[in-house]
């Protein structure tokens, strides 16, 4: 049952993150860096977090990613670049994202938003993604 | 041309809020009790927010709204419900609401999900809505 | 198995707040108030943060709850009452829970602290607590 | 030596209060309300808050609290009223408390402005004090 | 009209900076970098943050700054060298600059603090600029 | 007695970093680093936070150390690692270190955890310590 809970959670992660059978997590960190501290961590990242808040019905993928940028640029957390790669990969389109974060400018202040954009538009290289400005202004 | 930019704001904010000719801000907050103290704010919200950020193409209203109400959420601001029920406003469903709250668990942690489903709730109330939980575990 | 990290979680609920076997989760909110919007929500709050994080070792259950409220005093978050409830129940000495408080002066500041000690002489005095105020400067 | 510090942090609050000398602290909160739970705390906000950090020099008055409201409304602390009383007690305009306010906005986002502007309102009502509106716009 | 806004941003910032008039903007970051994923944010620093916000009265241009840095500082964001230089470049002393940080230590704590002063400190290096400490105890 | 406050301060840092007489503040930031622009800065460590607070009776240093690493991670400060290192000084085992760090999961959010966990794991392998994984999960 918690096994299945397990498997739930990587299969999530699996389509959220595109990844092969052979790499099922990908790019997505899921704490594997800590298994020598903390080895329950991984099982908490896996099936708390993707077996099941991600699994919840209610939002689609492509908001959920959208809301999970958000919460971290509102924070100001550095985990943003990994989640604005799984937002191009759940298929949110580089205006989606650069609109989410442009959005925030009057809720969380400038300073937070430049932050944001610097990793983004990092993503965006290594993604060889674009963004289409041309309905901009 | 300010003027325009002014009137964008408001038929934006009416869009958003689904609000009468008589009354375009309807329930929004958009600073008139401030006007004996700082008279320009009510501008700043309806040009600068509303005239230009809320009408940036990019996201769809419904990811505007529920953009904002992650922020909020984030932040553990008192807004919340006033964006909740612009959130109905403009076709979000209370699943897709409450799922945006519950989804920033491993984010933001339980005390401030906890608060905001206080506030959700009480919309939600005042509204007349309910959630459909049959599809929840 | 899932049923079994449930009734887990319930048992350190019971345990925590020293309630009896018709009430086991007495005064600790588990989500219960939101089983028409988010009915899963309590199932989280018991089987992940009861069942499992509560349930780790390496910490003591004082540990634990002291641990709790300062995390709920560092972001001024309203739970701090419930938790410092939670802290007389485990055996937490009030002056541990005032010298807790306390001691985040020089990391949070003076705002959050006079925030934090109004919520717990407020729950002292509901409890019937008094601190031993002779070893205090 | 700490009884002239002691007294050096009250001379303080009486000037920036500008109390009478049966009731030195005013409306100032030194945390004696908390005399019964952790008697040491108003030393420490006394002697080290307004007998240290206030009687360093550097800033002026005015300017010690202006920064003041603003780290309060950055993190969105309810001391902020006292602190705008405050502010009116050294010399600070209304419009000059109003204008730190404002000023926030692009730095911490309109929610945490207009809670602020909330409270500041209040003051100014209580105190009597109105706000030069037209310079501005 | 909204050119005008433009302009009279850039004239804000070319004053508060002190740069030429052939590199009106000199040394602030007004979202350049980011012109090929969001190309309007420039304008909206630029028309909102400096034509408006930073053009307001009540404040002046030193109150301004100094508002500026307590802000970043409470939020620990990386924008505060910038703002010291900028502190700087309008007239505000060293003393004043320090002063300020220093005076959040009881609203903040330590850590923001000690962070804050490191980023003081290599401005000031940059700078050529220090401080008169003979005063200070 | 100001000069005994710095001693009780001093004396305190050495017995929580365990240093020898000849650098009793060892590896505790203690604001030196700001002699040239802030030289009271490190007089207010010593004295309030150290002489001070620290020195309140109520908690444990073990318990202080605990409390004080919980509030850092709780604000994301990179001030962690130090205090890690003083954790380990004063008998916190590792794996009370990573129970807390882990504890704060359902509290502050997976980001915040994840970034102190890197900074726990760099300091435990300086230290050449190892946690004993065997009883987790």
């Amino acid at each position: 049952m918690a096994e299945d809970l397990y498997q739930k959670g990587i299969d999530k992660i699996q389509k959220l993150t595109n990844s092969p059978d052979d790499d099922p997590t990908g790019f997505m960190d899921i704490g594997e860096a800590f298994k020598d501290i903390a080895p329950d961590l991984q099982n908490y990242v896996v099936e708390f977090a993707f077996g099941g808040i991600y699994s919840r019905p209610g939002l689609s993928d492509k908001q959920k990613v959208l809301t999970t940028i958000t919460a971290l640029v509102a924070q100001g957390k550095p985990q943003i670049g990994m989640h604005v790669k799984t937002g191009l990969s759940v298929g949110l389109t580089p205006e989606e994202i650069v609109g989410c974060v442009m959005h925030l400018i009057p809720y969380v202040g400038f300073p937070s938003v430049l932050g944001a954009l610097s990793v983004t538009k990092e993503v965006f290289a290594e993604e060889g993604v674009t963004v289409d400005t041309t309905k901009v202004k």
